[in-house]
């Protein structure tokens, strides 16, 4: 039945292409007040196509920022339900010189349509929005129970997504996401996204004194706080790179024999990943580089300051200094945890006449993963094994995607990144682009993978759900 | 004879008081424009009251920011000629609330002259100014050469003293200088500045690729410039506080056993310095807390900074990391050699994948110290057991007194401080006082040093002249 109904999309491509260009044209930049029209005009296009495509409780779900677009199809009972995410805001358009064609006047040339939010994301959510539509239209059902989520956000940090699932935590209860972020990781390999990095957060002020003092008058005989900070910095990793941080990643995952494999499979051309920003390898040895940016913790100072830093010099003993700190997680590791282990260990290399604050209390990501054996992973690599005739390979992102962490904690549900991006369509900068080869393959795996879904049921979920902790 | 001087002096102590006063009811204060009437004003009170005492050439030297007063007498040939620095320059009088009467309207209460500039340092440059005047006055003569150098921007850092120096090297030609500035190091022993610590400075901006990245994409796998630059700066000294330069301090005289025991006579309670700003003892623990400070060479990190410093947080791994650091010095160190010492061993110390640029190219000062057997210092001992009943501890100031380089640089020539401010004294603060009791002190000191000095002749001075390096 999924076939009648990728046959269906296929043949309607180039409608489905016409449509896309119509949301791409609508400049959904939800940064800048500038674009609220834009914003207005892409809910509206949503709003509209939900419902013509036979969607019902099609509504904004309004936290306070930029209103979430939902649509419901609940006529499969006993299937499981799925919320289906994507997100209709963009990236602002600067530098605007650089672009070959205007950033909402979508352009084909060589096969890629090229636009802002092209290939993040509008191309891949407005896939799994025709994709249902189909469904509907070819058989009058989906073969799951389907709860449109997309957000308005996702380019500012989704600030009120927590107060919209948390306002509509009913409407949205699910048996799991499907994801249309997250695209593919390599652009020759088939690879499947099956997790990400966590995140946690800490700043340090450290004080050594009072008042920062004349070098003049105490230089040689009191503790300097930038000495100290730096002291302490150091403390953090060794000279090769590897964590000193006590226990830190005792409670990672360790890597399995399939996650060193895919990560080799998927390994790039490291002197091409080290020459594109100038950088030199390092980090732990143990590891390879694919590695220890995807599948490994790390810690960073990401800011780090203190005395005077303005023009000139100055003779000033600094009584204060700062440093912003993040550490990247993977699965394993509790993101509270693994703060509380950084500040530990700051704590207890701290001298004496030494003290340290540390916030902010909050603000972590979790990691995730989809285990082996996960309904969502057992069909997706099944689609793809069909589609494109071998196993994909698992990829994890070394970045945080925090919607996936939230919709764990708030509604106890795993995500599967189901999007056809490729890593090199230039999002966040000019010429963005999605390629229309993508777009096919995309409208030919959907229909596959909400099959697969189906045939699961609703209860094959049960196991892997899990009580929302926030 | 001098004795005749210092009687007319102390007789006519009320009449100079009187005159001070009138000198500190003129708002001297270099560093902001609105005080230019009273820059003004005092530039006039000292070329007339040099006109007046008898000296000649009486000018003003311009180099291009506040002029310095000249004036001159050179009436004893054979003699030596001694350059009397002072400064007409204030600090600004903020915060004017705190203070209990104006800053500008000289008040005595419990035999304390209070009034901004009193202490630093009208009162010691109207007592060398009125110690000359009284011996031309008394005695038709003067024992010494003298020519008097009055700056106007000691307070701003003297930003145009070497374009001064430099315009009138041939009328500014002499043996020594006699500083009016550079005060008693103790309220209760008698003690003279003997130097100064020097400094150097130098700037440094650490690379570790050419882009700042994102820690998603590039955690665990590069050098992070912030890292780098605290592991470098931990290099510098260890964990007591010991420079680990390497043969930073190579040069340094060593401190000999009457530098020590100076120093233990002036030490102060340690809890009280530490106190004062709130820190705890450190430093290296061969030397007391006053060595540290005074004796022995520093090395500070003034300012360090890098990535992202905003509110919030930023997952970026900083491509570029900054210190500004400087360095106190003592006699025997060689500025640019420590500058260059410090720059090695960053530079020896630094990874590879890692690159330092270091700026500025200069701005040192060196450090000064009048030796053993110095006729500046001999006769200025001998005047502080005649007039104390005991030989004074020899102090160093661990600040940088630059004028004493420069006069050392682009004259040649050694100097003594023999001011007469006491360390109490709230100087750059409000209720800036002077003791009328130093007053007295002084103006029957500089008579007796004078004489001292004349006694010596200019012969006695030329084996420590040396040639200008600047």
């Amino acid at each position: 039945m999924s076939q009648a109904v990728a046959d269906r999309l296929v043949a309607d491509q180039e409608d489905i292409l016409e449509r896309l260009k119509a949301l791409l044209r609508l400049p959904s930049v939800s940064t800048d007040p500038a674009y609220a029209a834009g914003m207005q005009a892409t809910r509206e296009f949503l709003l509209q196509r939900l419902t013509e495509l036979g969607l019902q409780k099609v509504q904004l779900l309004d936290g306070g920022g930029q209103p979430a677009v939902y649509g419901e199809w609940l006529g499969a009972p006993g299937k499981p339900t799925i919320v289906v995410y994507g997100h209709y805001d963009v990236q602002p358009p600067d530098p605007l010189e650089q672009w070959v064609t205007p950033p909402f006047e979508p352009a084909i040339r060589d096969g890629r349509l090229y636009a802002r939010g092209a290939s993040d994301v509008k191309g891949s959510t407005l896939i799994a929005v025709e994709t249902i539509g189909a469904f509907l239209a070819v058989e009058g059902a989906c073969p799951v129970n389907v709860k449109f989520f997309l957000e308005g956000e996702e380019e500012t940090g989704s600030p009120s997504i927590r107060r919209i699932i948390e306002t509509y935590r009913d409407l949205l209860s699910a048996d799991a996401v499907l994801s249309a972020d997250g695209g593919r990781a390599s652009t020759t390999i088939p690879t499947l996204n099956t997790g990400s990095r966590g995140l946690c957060k800490l700043e340090v002020t450290l004080r050594s004194a009072q008042k920062d003092m004349h070098s003049g008058r105490y230089g040689g005989a009191v503790r300097n706080a930038l000495h100290e900070l730096a002291r302490l910095v150091t403390t953090l990793h060794d000279e090769d790179g590897r964590i000193l941080v006590h226990g830190f990643d005792s409670d990672a995952t360790p890597l399995t024999n399939r996650d060193r494999a895919d990560a080799a499979e998927l390994a790039g051309d490291d002197s091409l990943f080290y020459g594109s920003v100038g950088a030199t390898p390092h980090g732990d040895p143990a590891y390879a580089v694919r590695e220890r940016v995807t599948l490994r913790p790390s810690i960073d100072v990401n800011g780090m300051w203190g005395g005077y830093t303005g023009a000139g010099s100055k003779t000033v003993i600094a009584a204060e200094a700062h440093a912003k700190i993040t550490a990247r997680l993977v699965p394993g590791q509790d993101a509270d945890a693994a703060r509380q282990k950084i500040l530990d260990h700051l704590q207890a290399h701290c001298p004496a006449g030494v003290t340290l604050e540390f916030s902010p209390p909050g603000g972590n990501s979790p990691s995730s993963t989809l285990p082996d054996g996960h309904p969502l992973l057992v069909a997706a690599e099944a689609v793809v094994r069909q589609t494109l005739g071998r196993a994909p390979a698992r990829a994890r992102i070394g970045g945080t995607l925090p919607i996936t962490g939230i919709f764990q904690e708030m509604l106890g549900i795993d995500t599967l990144m189901f999007g056809f991006a490729m890593p090199d369509e230039d999002v966040h900068a000019p010429n963005e682009f999605f390629r229309l080869s993508s777009l096919e393959e995309g409208l030919k795996a959907w229909p596959l993978l909400l099959s697969r879904l189906g045939d699961a049921g609703s209860e094959a979920f049960k196991p892997w759900r899990k009580q929302p902790t926030a």
